[in-house]
């Protein structure tokens, strides 16, 4: 194959039109041969095949430097920049990560996984050019569905200011991860309507020049695009047409779908992995739609993601004007939220964990000063969620809990997470956030207390002496098993606790307590640092009272097994129970 | 005076044209005599009058529904509901807050104070009113300044998707605080210079309706555009062009200037307040300005509030390419700030504590995983710092200090801040975060150490037994005191310690004090849960050590009295003492 030769991309630079159309076809059976069987970014990948090899042909990474936006569509990127056997052959997978990653290669400058920063950081490294001045080419891709992010909109609105050569390829398939929804894209539309030649142009309003590649997946016309861009000396836009999935039918026709895959067989296009039988995203979709059929009030708000609370596209169509997805723009979706509770609605936020901290000061200032009844609820908000360095869910507790007047609710069951959410939706008192369970649906068989509105009310759910165990959320479960290991092992049993409420101490439980307990141990799932049991530790702090905080260490970290995660913070009952130091007390 | 009459909105209707003429002139006597007396917004308002009044006279409030952005433009509003005396009488001044406030009005809907946020709150009451199926008009008013912000361009994309009554008011007066900054300002100006007919229209581009209004303080005009798009069955742009600072000369001629005032004298517009003496802000700036001079790769960002860091015009003059003010756009600063540093730049980023808020996804992602060393300038990030409740500097600690990979230093002296300063603009580790000092310019006149490359590694100032008292940052001062006190008190000194670093823990300092301590005490100028103390609490948790956090207690506080504060929270050396229970042990 042709890729057998490509180190580096400076080995594709003497390739013929034939050579390079070829060398596209290859890397689609790269893709092919990761994705089947790993899974992965599949649309976004197989849609900028050409426009990849175009970039690299004409420009000199890692001189001329590339940041790619969400960094899901760097595949063939990382493939002709040496990196190509984690696609084509099984044992080398776990070379890489799935997003652009500087460890990996000097052809990549940022660890990226969240949406729309390619614009501002790759301002950056122009800026950082002209303070130096040296004058490589800077390139950022961004793709239509990120352009709605306000991230993107403040770098593409600033980009003007910077006199200077600036290339922002927007890689425009036509949908985000679901349709795109905002007036911008009816603009876009426009453009690509009129070959790009319509007066009215979002990108020049933004103060910017601009060019159009009518056929996003022609190797030879964006050869031809960007070589009149490079060396520019001033920031262009170059908008290119892709078909997002191009080139495997499947993907090409359902886009939504296949914008990221499991392991599918190639033939059929049909998933490898089998059912995972109820989950969370299902049991709320249903919840939700029940709900609203109810109540003409409650209205469903996504982000994006609409499939992490089940949302598919008939469940969307299903829910009608109760259902509302603003494309990637997580700021105005709590904003738009806070403003529905004022106005009498019943607004359900839901998107990821990692996501929920893009709209820190919304949280804070539009929803919570304002104590607006509105429901946040926070996907895989766990160790148990997504693994990649970009998505994890362990950082919201010290995010969301110290936020003044937000209600944040761990629930520690399937049962109990319904009654949160249907307390939240019918109370107007608080702002509220509730962790969707991540650890598996777990039912205990018994009704859930259904009134919440008693702030930081915890739950003695095992009333014992001697230790206390409050576990949150998703540890609860552990907490129940190191409450089993200790009274088996001392013959005396630990009190449990399901303290429900993240966001504040139930000092009479606390309190009382004392008196005839020694021992406190808290779980919680995230971490430690500025989260749920360092406020029990200073509960206690002054009194007799010993406190064993257990959660993760604040650390970034990556593509991590759980148990060998739990292992290393010590987070499972032997471990929990030998520090306890039990027997030599 | 006609406003004498006029008790609700109600009461101008039947207005003639020369009423309503004289109703703005005495709204500017108003005007001028609380801001001449008590400060406040001055350009804003001044430039507002006539359009407030055409809104009241079309619209009917509170049925049809406004909503300001920032709401810094909101006092003829709240005149014009029934809250005149609080700018006619002084002994009224104190009614009223400087932003709209649900508490003061059924004509405010919400409490802000930040920027960028009328549309998407404006959509939610949109939306709301949607699912209720009322049909009240719903009105955003937002400044150009505003529109940069992510959060508003995220709303402006949405708001077509509304496929109902939604009117949004852009008030062009062509500034910002200081002056506008980003592509969007030259189609602006297009708008402006063709009478609102240029074809390339970012409003149209956004998928919106669009009106144009030349001359945005003729309250004729203005009626006759209100009226037109009364009623109107989709959302629409009303793009008005109004003269900020209206109706005082030194107002409408030096805009950045006139838009927050001190009080003042009407007859010179000289500030009746003395020169504040020495300030961060003026230290910073000549800091700043000398090392850039030094170092062509230094470069300072601001998010449109310059003079935060003393950058008045003629200093971001003197600075050049090495100063970028990106407008309100903190989450495009933060992002970029990572770019300069990845492509070899030393760039430092400034805004005040509150305005951080809006970044912390950049600050995580962007900025924190790929741990590039950007300095980060926390301003008004105390207690000392601003009071109303949007823009409290108390919460930056439990935001920031838990994000991993940040070092965040809080330093005690104008020596110590500079050090500080001067590290982090050199070093290449880490991203720094400092929190610029907020209790007045206290010079100890030692030097401070030059090295902070070993993380978390705290400082004691005073070597001494029994308790230990670690006070942070601008509490520092009050540790001193505190530790002067109780060796008065005992006759044993007590051993005080700076910390320096707000992200992490002493691990061997801590344990060391164990050998000849029994109780540890913490000082936070912030709210305590998230916080630095609770660490110290937890690490202490399982031991005999007594530890006691002294900080504030989370809420949402507004114009409160810093020495009340303390107080309330028991933060007063003599209050800590009586805590400590010291004689009775």
């Amino acid at each position: 194959m042709l890729i057998d030769n490509v180190k580096s991309p400076e080995d594709i630079k003497g390739f013929s039109k034939e050579q390079l159309e070829k060398l596209a076809e290859e890397i689609r059976k790269g893709l092919m041969n990761r994705l089947s069987k790993k899974g992965g970014h599949f649309g976004p990948n197989f849609g900028f095949v050409e426009a990849t090899i175009a970039l690299h042909y004409v420009f000199n990474s890692p001189v001329d430097k590339f940041v790619f936006d969400v960094s899901h569509q760097s595949y063939v990127h990382k493939m002709l920049t040496g990196r190509k056997d984690a696609y084509f052959y099984d044992e080398h997978f776990a070379d890489v990560s799935g997003y652009t990653n500087p460890e990996e290669s000097e052809h990549d400058f940022f660890n990226v996984g969240h949406t729309s920063t390619s614009i501002s950081l790759a301002c950056g490294l122009a800026k950082g050019r002209d303070l130096k001045g040296d004058n490589e080419n800077i390139v950022a891709v961004i793709g239509d569905g990120s352009l709605s992010g306000g991230e993107a909109l403040e770098g593409l609105d600033f980009a003007s200011e910077l006199n200077s050569n600036f290339i922002i390829i927007v890689n425009d398939n036509d949908m985000s991860i679901a349709e795109n929804h905002g007036g911008l894209y009816k603009n876009l539309k426009e453009l690509r309507d009129s070959d790009g030649t319509c007066e009215c142009n979002l990108f020049k309003a933004m103060g910017l020049d601009y060019r159009y590649v009518a056929d996003g997946n022609n190797i030879e016309s964006l050869i031809k695009a960007f070589e009149e861009v490079k060396d520019i000396d001033h920031p262009v836009v170059v908008h290119i047409n892709t078909l997002k999935g191009k080139g495997y039918k499947p993907a090409e026709t359902n886009k939504e779908n296949w914008h990221w895959c499991m392991p599918f067989d190639v033939e059929t296009g049909k998933s490898n992995v089998d059912d995972f039988g109820e989950d969370y995203g299902r049991l709320t979709c249903e919840y939700l739609l029940k709900k609203m059929k109810q109540d003409k009030s409650v209205v469903v708000i996504v982000a994006a993601v609409p499939t992490c609370i089940g949302f598919t596209g008939d469940k969307r169509k299903e829910a009608g004007k109760q259902f509302i997805d603003v494309g990637i723009a997580e700021e105005h979706a709590v904003a738009m939220a806070s403003g529905i509770a004022k106005n009498g609605g019943k607004p359900v936020f839901a998107t990821h964990s990692s996501f929920f901290q893009r709209t820190y000061d919304q949280i804070s200032q539009d929803l919570c000063i304002n104590n607006n009844p509105a429901t946040l609820l926070v996907n895989t908000a766990s160790v148990y969620g997504m693994n990649d360095v970009t998505h994890l869910g362990i950082y919201d507790i010290p995010m969301m809990s110290n936020i003044p007047n937000l209600v944040y609710l761990a629930p520690t069951s399937c049962e109990e997470y319904f009654a949160m959410l249907e307390w939240s939706i019918e109370q107007n008192e608080h702002p509220v956030a509730i962790r969707i369970p991540c650890n598996g649906v777990i039912r205990t068989g018994k009704e859930a207390d259904a009134d919440y509105s008693v702030i930081n009310r915890y739950k003695v759910t095992e009333s014992g002496q001697d230790i206390a165990i409050i576990a949150l959320g998703d540890f609860y479960q552990i907490g129940e098993k190191l409450a089993e290991l200790i009274a088996d092992k001392t013959g005396v049993a630990p009190t449990l606790i399901n303290p429900r409420y993240i966001t504040g101490i139930d000092n009479e439980m606390l309190e009382d307590l004392k008196k005839n307990h020694t021992k406190v141990v808290t779980l919680e799932d995230g971490i430690l640092d500025g989260g749920f049991g360092e406020k029990i530790a200073a509960f206690y702090a002054a009194t007799d009272m010993k406190v064993y905080n257990y959660g993760l260490k604040k650390e970034f970290i990556d593509r991590y097994s759980v148990d060998e995660i739990l292992k290393e913070n010590r987070i499972t009952p032997k471990q929990i129970f030998e520090d306890l130091h039990i027997v030599s007390d």
